[in-house]
């Protein structure tokens, strides 16, 4: 980062990462080619997680390269007498994998928690009629970097 | 795009692209790895701008490879009911080159007027003040696609 001056702490960054409604995935094509893509998410411990179709372009990059980029933009607000915006925003370097049950049914659920905490059991309902139909993957985080203008 | 029953269209998608607030610009390191990171824009005719400090991983990047990827995201409201979101989004597929003068300050001034429209007269004494510090880009949009659930 270059602004050191906007730098905000890990643990900053982390409750951005927490409260996140969705997150941009930069991935890499075979030929080299980035592709970035919106996608829900949540955190479990310090590992992000997301789910997806069975297939698609950004499944076919990470079979291939490993590696991924996870940004992350909370709360913006123009600021137009001084040419600025106050915003905050982080950036994860990682690493995915996919994972399986139990993994998987646990982090179903917790994107229901997330995302429809007041419909939990046929959240699960929903879990169990689509499973067979979505994947679900990891990303370690390897480094976390956070940026605010405050 | 797998579902194609939420491709937007071109007219919308290019829409989205010129009131969107920000993007998420993907780029690739020299050894090939994915960097996703926000960036303020705008459209001139059917090109995107932005502008950046004179240094910076992103241009280390994309000295090394012309080829980006860059992200908006509309709208977005929860449907927890649903388990699902509205949203809308728009992914270019594009190749970045800097502009200087005169594009530049065309550049830095269509800027002005989208985050400051009310401040113009100062915004020109801004970007006098500053424009030696700042570098301008441009991303030639190859591939452009929209997708929404509405």
């Amino acid at each position: 980062m270059r602004r050191k001056d906007r730098a905000i702490t890990e643990e900053e960054a982390a409750a951005l990462l927490r409260r996140g409604e969705y997150g941009v995935l930069s991935t890499v094509s075979e030929d080299g080619n980035p592709y970035g893509v919106p996608v829900h998410y949540c955190l479990i411990g310090h590992d992000i997680y997301f789910h997806c179709a069975i297939q698609g372009r950004k499944i076919d990059h990470f079979e291939k390269n490993k590696l991924v980029s996870f940004c992350v933009v909370g709360d913006t607000e123009l600021l137009p007498r001084e040419f600025a915006t106050r915003y905050e925003s982080v950036i994860v370097a990682g690493e995915i994998e996919e994972v399986f049950d139990p993994r998987k049914q646990t982090v179903l659920e917790r994107l229901v928690k997330k995302y429809s905490p007041e419909f939990f059991e046929s959240g699960l309902k929903y879990i169990e009629k689509f499973k067979d139909k979505t994947r679900v993957f990891k990303i370690t985080i390897q480094t976390l970097s956070g940026k605010a203008r405050k």
